[in-house]
Formats: C-alpha cells, sequence, structure tokens
C-alpha cells in the first residue's frame, strides 16, 4: 500500500465529484434547462471549474504525485491513474487558471448559442463567439505545443494518443484513393435502391418506443441508464451506474433508430467499466477513437447487418404496420444501406460517411493552422461538400451548422469518428474468424458479441491505449486496409458490382 | 464600498456553486436518474456538501463576516446575506464534519429507498434508515438547542422563525376548536356533491397539456422554468432563471391539475426574486411557511375559486369534451371544493387539509420529543387517521409512507403547511379590501394579483422575515382568525349553511 497514494485520495475524490457535477450541468444544458438559465448557471459551471483547476493543480497534488511515481506498491490501477493525472497536471498547468476559467464559462453559453443559431439558420449569431473559441482553442494548445510541433498535432493527440497529421493524412490519403473510386463504380451501376418508406407519417412517441426497444436489444441497461432528447445525439456519463444517451425525432423513422443504436454503442462501453475503474480518472473509455468504434460498431456491423434484422424485424413491423407491414426484411435493410451523398454527416450511409469527416478534417486544419477567418467557413463548407460529395447545402444549418462540436471546442475531435469506423473494421475482420458472427446475430444473440468487447476492450477503461487494445485482440497494428475491404464486400454484395 | 465583503465574495460564490450542483443531483434524482445509480451518485454529493461545509466554515470566512459586521458601508443586501451566513455558520459548526457529510450521503439514498418502499408498499425496507435519519436529525438538534430548548423547536425555527410548540399548539388548538364543529355541522348538513366525473379516462398526455396550460396561465413562466414528473411533487430552483416544478398524473384530473397549480405558486415566488439577489444566501423565499402560503393561495384561493374559473373552465372542456363537456363550470366548482375526509394530504380538500398537517405535527412531536420508535409509526398514523378524519388507511403507501419530507430529513416543515395557508388567507381577506379580487379573475386578469405579491412579498426574498412580511402588507400580526373566517364563509356558502 502506497501512502502518498492515500494522501492523494481526497484530492482525487474532489476532483471527481466536480467534474461529475459539470457533465450533469452540460447534460441538464442540452436536455431539460429553460431558454434563459445560461447566463446565471454558466457562473455555477464556471466556479465549478475553477474548483477542479484549483484541486488538480494544488501544490500537494503536484508533491504526492512525484511520490507516487517514485514509490513501489502500486496497483495497476493506482499506477495509471497516477500517470493520468499527471498528463492532466501537465495540460491544465500551461493554463493560466482565470483563462481556463473563462474558456469554461465560454463553452457553457455558446452551445446554447449554436442550439439558436442552426435552429435560425443563422451563422452570423454563432460566428463571433466561434471565433472566441478557435482564439481559446489555438491559445491553450500553444502553451503545450512541443517544438516544431503543429498546435492541430497538439489538437489531434488529445483525443487519439499518436495520431498526428502525418498520420492522418495518410489515412484518409488512403481512403480517397480507394474508396473514390469505389463510389464512382457503384453509383454508376445504375442500381437504384427505394428507401422512401423511411421517410413519413413515424409518430415521434413510437420512434421512442422502438429505439428503447433496440437499445434494450443490443444491451443498453435501463437500470443504468436514461434516453432523453437533445439537439444532437449524444452519450454521456456520471458513471457505470449512470450512463445517458439521447437522441431527436423527425421524419424519417432510420435517423432516430440507428442513432440511438449508435449512442447505445456509446453507452456499453462506459456500462462495461467496472466498479474498480469507474469514478476514477481511468474510468471511461480509452480514447474518442476507440468510442466511435464502438458506437459504429453497434450502428453499423450489427445494426445494418441483414443478419441482425432476422430476428427482430418483425417488431419493428408491429410498431409501424402501415409504414412496413408490406416492406420485406431484405428491401429493408437495402434501404437502411443505401448509398446516397448527402449533406448531414449523422445521416450519411456508411460508405460517404468518412468523406464527411475528411471535410471537417481539411477545414479544421485551415481553421487552426492557417488562420481561416471563421467567416468564410459557410462557403468553403458548401465548396468542398460540392467538391467531394457532389452536394450543395442551400443553408448553414444543413451545413457548416449541423454539429455541435466546434461549439464545446472540440478541434481535433471529428477524424475519431473514421479512425473509429477504421478500429471497428479491423476488430469485425478479426472477430468474423473467431465467431461465427452472422450466426450469432440471426440467433438474437448479441450478448455473445457484446461480451467479446466488454472483455477485450471496455473492461480496461483507460488501462490501454487503442493501438494496444487492438494489438492485444488481432495481433496486429492498427492497419487501414480492413476498412476498405468490410466497405468493399459489404456495399460489392449490395450493390451486386 | 466594504472591503471585507468584496473578500467574502469568492467564498460566497463557491459556495452558492456547491449549493446549486447539489440542487441539481437532487432534482435528477428524483425526475430521471437511473435506479442503480444511487451508490455512486451519492459519494459525488456527499463530496459536494462536505465542500460546502468546508468553504462556508472556513476560518477566513468566520473572519470576514466578523469585520463585515462591524463595518459600515455595506448595503441593506449585503448585510442581510452577512446575517445569514453568520446564521449558517453556527448552524453548520455545531455539526461535526463527518457527521455533516454522512447525513448528506444518507439523506441522498434515502429518498430513493422510500420512493421503492411506497411503491411496494413495505414499511419495514423504509423503517431502519429513517430511524438513522431520526436520530441524526436529532443529534444536530442537540448540539445547537439552547438551555432548556425543546430538539423539536429547534427544528420549527428553521423552518419557521419564532414559532414553537407553544405557538403552534395553540394554533392548531384554535384550529381543531373552531373547524371541527364546522366540519361536523357540513357533514351532517347531507348535502352531497358529485365529484365522480373528475375521476376516469384522463389521459397523462391531456393532463400533461392542461397543466402546461394552467402553469402559464397562472404565471409560471417556461422561458425560465420546466415541468417534469416525479413520486410527489416538488418545486425548486437553481436561480431565478431557472426555477422548476414536478406533478404525477393518476386517473383523477383534480390531483395533476391543483398540484400544478399548487408547485406554480411556489415556481412563482422564486421566479419573483429579483437579479439583485438571486444566487445569494437571500435570494429565496423567506420561510417555508411564506412559501406555502403563496403555493395555497394560488393553488385554493385563485385556483379552486369559482371566479377563475369563468374564463377557462371552457379551456378545459375542449381538452377533455367526453369528461367535462356535459358538466356546468358551477357544478365543476363545487366539485374540486367538494369536503371529503380522506387519506391522502396532497388532495385533500382546503378544509380538512389541515388537520392531515396536526396528525404530522402531533407525531412528529412524539418521535422527536417522545422517542417514538419508528416501528409503530404505521399503526399510530393510522389510528390518528381515524380518529381525526374518520379513515383508516389500509396500506402504508396511503398512510405513512406517502409523503417524501421525512425521508428528506426535514421535520419540523409539516406545520408550514397548515402557517402558510393561515398567512395566505391572512392576505386574501386583506387584499379583497383593496382590489376587486374576483372581478379580477373573472376577467382573467392574474397578473394584477401576481404582481401584488411579487411587489410586496416576492421581490424581498430572504430581506423581510414572514411576519414583517404580513405586517407590512396588512399592518397587523399574524393572525389565525382570517384563516377560520375565509373558511367558514367560503364552504358555508359552498354548502349553503
Amino acid at each position: 500500500m502506497s501512502n502518498a497514494y492515500e494522501e492523494l485520495k481526497p484530492f482525487l475524490e474532489r476532483a471527481q465529484a466536480f467534474q461529475t457535477a459539470k457533465i450533469l450541468f452540460e447534460w441538464d444544458n442540452e436536455t431539460l434547462a429553460p431558454r434563459m438559465a445560461e447566463p446565471n448557471t454558466t457562473k455555477v459551471v464556471g466556479t465549478l471549474s475553477g474548483e477542479y483547476f484549483s484541486v488538480v493543480t494544488d501544490r500537494r497534488v503536484k508533491e504526492l504525485v512525484k511520490r507516487c511515481q517514485k514509490e513501489e506498491g502500486l496497483t495497476e490501477v493506482e499506477r495509471a491513474v497516477v500517470r493520468e493525472l499527471a498528463e492532466e497536471i501537465e495540460k491544465l498547468e500551461c493554463i493560466p487558471p482565470k483563462e481556463y476559467r473563462e474558456f469554461a464559462e465560454l463553452t457553457a453559453r455558446s452551445t446554447g448559442i449554436w442550439a439558436r443559431a442552426r435552429k435560425d439558420n443563422d451563422f452570423d449569431s454563432f460566428a463571433p463567439i466561434l471565433k472566441e473559441i478557435v482564439e481559446y482553442t489555438k491559445k491553450f494548445a500553444s502553451y503545450r505545443a512541443g517544438e516544431g510541433q503543429k498546435l492541430y498535432d497538439v489538437m489531434l493527440d488529445d483525443f487519439e494518443k499518436g495520431f498526428d497529421t502525418e498520420t492522418l493524412d495518410r489515412f484518409f490519403g488512403t481512403l480517397k484513393e480507394q474508396l473514390v473510386p469505389f463510389l464512382k463504380k457503384l453509383t454508376d451501376s445504375g442500381v437504384e435502391i427505394d428507401n422512401r418508406f423511411l421517410t413519413g407519417d413515424y409518430k415521434k412517441e413510437d420512434q421512442e418506443a422502438a429505439g428503447r426497444f433496440f437499445a434494450e436489444y443490443v444491451g443498453f441497461d435501463f437500470d443504468r441508464g436514461v434516453m432523453a432528447v437533445s439537439a444532437h445525439p449524444f452519450t454521456t456519463n456520471l458513471h457505470n451506474k449512470d450512463v445517458r444517451i439521447t437522441t431527436s425525432y423527425n421524419d424519417h423513422v432510420d435517423d432516430s433508430l440507428f442513432s440511438v443504436i449508435h449512442e447505445s454503442g456509446h453507452g456499453i462501453y462506459e456500462l462495461g467499466i467496472p466498479d474498480e475503474l469507474t469514478q476514477t480518472l481511468v474510468g471511461q473509455g480509452t480514447s474518442m477513437g476507440m468510442h466511435e468504434s464502438q458506437s459504429r460498431f453497434f450502428e453499423n456491423i450489427i445494426g445494418r447487418n441483414e443478419a441482425f434484422w432476422v430476428p427482430v424485424y418483425g417488431k419493428l413491423q408491429e410498431r409501424f404496420p402501415k409504414q412496413l407491414g408490406h416492406i420485406a426484411v431484405e428491401q429493408f435493410v437495402k434501404a437502411i444501406n443505401k448509398v446516397e451523398p448527402s449533406l448531414i454527416r449523422t445521416q450519411a450511409d456508411e460508405l460517404t460517411y468518412s468523406l464527411h469527416v475528411l471535410i471537417r478534417y481539411e477545414i479544421e486544419k485551415m481553421l487552426i493552422g492557417e488562420d481561416l477567418p471563421v467567416e468564410k467557413l459557410p462557403k468553403i463548407w458548401a465548396d468542398k461538400y460540392e467538391e467531394y460529395l457532389g452536394v450543395r447545402p442551400e443553408n448553414v444549418s444543413d451545413g457548416v451548422l449541423q454539429d455541435i462540436h466546434w461549439s464545446q471546442g472540440s478541434f481535433g475531435y471529428f477524424p475519431s469518428y473514421a479512425l473509429g469506423s477504421a478500429f471497428g473494421a479491423q476488430l469485425y475482420m478479426y472477430m468474423r474468424k473467431k465467431m461465427d458472427f452472422e450466426g450469432l446475430l440471426r440467433k438474437g444473440d448479441i450478448r455473445t458479441i457484446r461480451e467479446f468487447l466488454r472483455e477485450n476492450i471496455h473492461q480496461y477503461g483507460k488501462l490501454k491505449t487503442s493501438r494496444q487494445i487492438l494489438k492485444d485482440i488481432t495481433g496486429e497494428d492498427f492497419n487501414p486496409q480492413y476498412y476498405i475491404d468490410y466497405l468493399v464486400e459489404k456495399y460489392g454484395k449490395l450493390y451486386g458490382i
């Protein structure tokens, strides 16, 4: 037993409590809080952020961390907590407390401003605060940047350790090189999939009931979780007994359905964190990329798999007899996998999805590395959509304002989405060799698949990096080729090309 | 400007942030949190309570309070904040930090246990934790009790300054003496009011829509407030731009309707706190009694007033055409005022309501002052209901488990309900002389009445006590006779006696 670690514990508990309170305020802000609450609530959140900052950077904490780093007898978890804490101190210490607090208050306000701007289709009302956020984010990255390190690389590293612009340029390069010709071949094939029946009078209450059913079916535990509505679907967690997902409803039934399965994937990751790790600094998913690998695994590799629907499509038909009663399961599966270059990332099909991410990646590089003025975003966004996807947003709500991330100061996050898909595909291609994956789905046995993920990924929290996890499971380093192979196989079959 | 007060501000801000976070966790716990979240969340709430305790009882805070008390140049609000803070320090300092924290964790758990016990009709599963809560509450009161002061008097004073067992024995004595014979006369009158149409297939969604309409109609501002569902209706507020009410739904439409108007009354009080006071120690309603005076004013004096329904009964009929389309407004008003001794306090008519409170008052005196074992509660409760109201609960869910208060450690709270009704009646009898009260209601002008309350009560927060407020408005000290007169006049007319 380490004395220094024992002394550290009360500080860790306080830091944890402030973080958890902040998370609850964020959740509440996105799902429930009244329109005018913001300025007053922002003060509270700002104070809590300040407290978190104070406790983590407390002189005594720093001394104890140093002692812990030298001491023998720490458990593996304790060592990992100390490592995370040391990193967090380093990250926070570069930032003057006043600026840290200002930024917390800024982002507490900005998500509300973004939501209204999106609703009102008014980029100008969001631009000034976005500009401030970009400035803060760059300033904070500059405090931490190593000699000659790009600011954007500092941000990328926060979301996925060991992945920088160079690696990602290569990753996205590979995707472009192989997927763009494949997509062309596919759209030129003349195969037309009818998915019009997915749009229509799908009542909100029925979509919600269906969402709850499928969340539970894939393994989201409502005894330890809740589901609510927000502008942009997201997952959050207070600890491993309180994990929360949101969705939103429109007249496309597949939007809410697959966003619920997607968020359930995130949720199941957090629900799989063991009691020993929850409420510690290593009690969360290891990285954004690995998190997305799980959400997209559930959404696409499981949820858009024909085998998945064999045992449960009837349930969906029962819920929507008028809309789906006459649609065969094969037709439904084709429809939910229809490839169609479109404007909204979260509604994109699995094949064109990475192009949406590519656009954001390129724009972030410009915003952070090339001082692109935020005022130019709507046009650049639209131009890139036209260039890569052949579609041009007619308004900013369907364009540059569609995602919440930038309003939260999350630059460098988007690439994780594409990386996550690639991680997931690598896992799937491996798992297929070890188990009758589609056979399990056909039997309605999601549990065996989920348990594999829990045992090999979820239970480790932040004890392993994404790369380690991939290597320990598949015996191989990260290899994006599996992603290409998976997509080409799946869509080649679906489109008969 | 006071230097000491300036130095005090950051401490006050921190205390405020911890309190607000705790309030949000409580709200979340009652309205949304998943079933199994409790043990982990309790740790977080316990830590936040500890932080609140630490900051309020910080040595520097105590020095600054002393300096502020001596300094000239503090504004009226600042002086009041210092006074409240000094009282809070005194209250907290008697309690060892460890016990304070344990108690916070205990009550964070206990409301969940109460809710399940009530649902399962199982008093035994609640008794052990209730016993612990009673012990803590008594211990805490004993730390603060003056020479020869009763423990229950210490608790009563927390909710309503200057009201002790002696005063309340007299108050409830007066009520018993005058109301019991009047109630007898009324029930012997042979007048039968039919209210069966208030029970039936009232859909939850329609009740919710009606609730929202009437909340807004009486002045609850949904730009600064929200409404949700919980086991026991309550109101809470983070600040004057975020005030939250709850209700619950069953097949009695009047239950949800009047609980919403009741909670709206609480909410309107908190929404009436000015910006200058919100997020300070004096930025809440002045006492539980005055709070109840407002909620019961809206519920009964406004909401069950025949004049109130003249302009809006049609709206309710439109919402429930099958159930109310054939019911005349006069019949409806009689039904919502039907006197009927019953089991559930929150559903009690205005006349028998104070007897429900009397029972709790007598039991609390026994629990706190006479060491009544909690195991005996179900029987004593049932016996008293039989004695005073002539009805006996057949199960504990409709008996001793019906209220949340004891699970939160709120002993001494209940008497405020009866006091509040009496405060409200005194205010009403005065207002009637100054304005055409019923005329305003008939015109749908709630605003004039609400503005009177805001200007004379709400805007002062804790700057004045209940007694001062009553005196400043009516020119008289608290006088329970108005309550009797109001009830006798109203029910005499309704029952033609």
